[in-house]
């Protein structure tokens, strides 16, 4: 495939009138389209413009609103809530962001609890910010019922992401972004794309058999939790914190059949952030730079997030990689 | 082996008396008999009276002060840090509690940040009367370098339990309890005493190299994290939270080379406590009764925890199970 470059600014541009002509706010379009062409720019490539299509076929479904208002609600001093309006999860994050940072500074700590909204994208954009300003943060969402719980039979958790962002002295922020599943669905959605097969222990057919074939763990199988009992209790905990606490659905609570088309998970998701100046320790973002430099002296040389760094710091030199195809397509949508 | 079975408040009692006559305050006495009793009657072997050699050892080196008086400190509405005093972090916690409670039910969530303080226990103990209370309760503590990083040769990470805990209605709390690691390190040491071999995976030798021989991995080898890169991203979000945000010593950091018998880790520990009621979702504790109950509708029938209540309720039945030997044991430290 012929790979072009497009300035990152283009691209947000591009994608901003993309979701403006296809049924979002102008608000919505502004914040999924930057989403959207961050994870395209960092080579998230399962979270880029990969994901286009799907989000075009869930809001031509009338499956979710894209002009939701979020209402932001002041629970309590470290209590933020806010209802998405069955609109997507990262304007309301956007709502509630002043009431949260806010809230970290006056206590040390602070959670926002997004409900009734659907999440489509990499979670590492949710937290990455907090922790540029000096915060840690933690990030939980559910989905969809994809993933087998250890020891059951049918799927029933989502791909359960947690995300986590702390800063580091000198350095952009360490960053992971990591499905408490086997393999993310995105991977799979592109392996199947490109007809590969993937490793043993990844995910099961619709008859609860293993199999490698991501087609088949597509049409009706289900996917596994990483590292068995313990990845399941932890996607069970994203359950619990994504959807118990904040009041939106479980994965497997959300019936989208009246909706062909519908692609995003309508649950909810959970923030936790931490201001760890508050606290009584020593500078944080130091430590962090401490313990990363030990963990290069023990032979890790990448670090999570690097790779999205790297590939960050080369699109904004020769611009955002996408394919021809993917960039004529996306100009399609606004004939 | 033959096995008796003792009352649980009887065991306290006999704890208590070895921790005192072995160089602890009264509180602290109090605090971690309850907690290794509360161990042996759950069935947590490694680290019921099995621990008991490795505390009173630790205690005669001088390596951990016994004595220590827990310092609390009011940072923030929401942020209270507990400086240990080079002594135990249950006692620690204990001292906090109160003041914890206060701000959780105050704000909707608050953390404790204990640092200076030695864990040798299980986790979920810290957790679980949280749940019990209708919080929801997260749990880090680091350990002691004995885990090699993702990538890595050398061990860096500590075994670095994450606890959670969650109110269920009409039962007791979901409580799992989960070593980042591949395998506890009680149980490799149990393995090792029991002169058995390990799975694949779980651990390697003193030259970094995959071995199933636990002796092997406690004689200057290492374990590995489970799931690989994410088990391992887990296992540095501890050493983040529990460590850096807390002010305790990182995993690698500290030195008992000085304190022969010293088997302590001097780190830190971060618990964060969440008051559901405090949010604008529904019941949260007929929240996760729903979730369990779709558990075992797909064929989960064992939740996390449950192996516990069920020996709890036959200890509380018959009395707590103890070897004749570790009985001998323990009465003959009171000689």
């Amino acid at each position: 495939m012929s790979q072009e470059r497009i300035p990152f600014d283009e691209l947000v541009s591009l994608l901003t009138q993309v979701f403006r002509r296809h049924g979002t706010s102008e608000t919505a379009a502004d914040v999924l389209a930057r989403n959207c062409a961050s994870a395209q720019r960092d080579g998230s490539d399962s979270h880029g413009v990969f994901r286009m299509p799907g989000y075009l076929s869930t809001l031509a479904s009338g499956w979710v609103d894209g002009n939701a208002q979020p209402v932001v609600e002041d629970c309590a001093p470290g209590f933020v809530a806010v209802d998405a309006g069955n609109g997507f999860a990262q304007p309301a994050l956007e709502a509630g962001r002043e009431l949260l940072l806010e809230k970290v500074r006056q206590n040390g700590i602070a959670l926002m609890a997004i409900r009734n909204s659907h999440h489509f994208a990499a979670l590492w954009p949710d937290v990455e910010p907090f922790a540029r300003q000096g915060l840690v943060a933690l990030a939980l969402v559910n989905s969809m019922a994809c993933v087998v719980p250890a020891g059951g039979r049918k799927p029933l958790f989502g791909t359960n992401p947690i995300s986590f962002a702390a800063p580091r002295t000198g350095h952009d922020p360490l960053v992971f972004d990591l499905a408490t599943c086997a393999i993310a669905h995105g991977d799979v959605q592109i392996a199947a794309k490109e007809g590969k097969t993937l490793p043993e222990g990844y995910g099961v057919d619709a008859d609860g058999q293993p199999t490698c074939d991501p087609e088949k763990i597509l049409d009706g199988g289900a996917l596994l939790p990483f590292g068995g009992y313990k990845g399941s209790a932890l996607s069970m905990m994203v359950e619990l914190m994504a959807a118990a606490l904040t009041g939106g659905n479980f994965s497997f609570e959300f019936d989208w059949s009246g909706h062909p088309g519908a692609k995003t998970p309508w649950t909810g998701e959970l923030l936790i952030v931490i201001d760890p100046a508050r606290g009584a320790g020593s500078n944080f973002a130091d430590r962090t730079e401490t313990l990363v430099q030990a963990m290069v002296g023990v032979g890790q040389t990448r670090q999570p997030g690097d790779r999205r760094y790297r590939q960050r710091a080369e699109s904004q030199r020769l611009g955002v990689a996408i394919t021809a195809a993917d960039l004529a397509y996306l100009k399609g949508l606004l004939d």
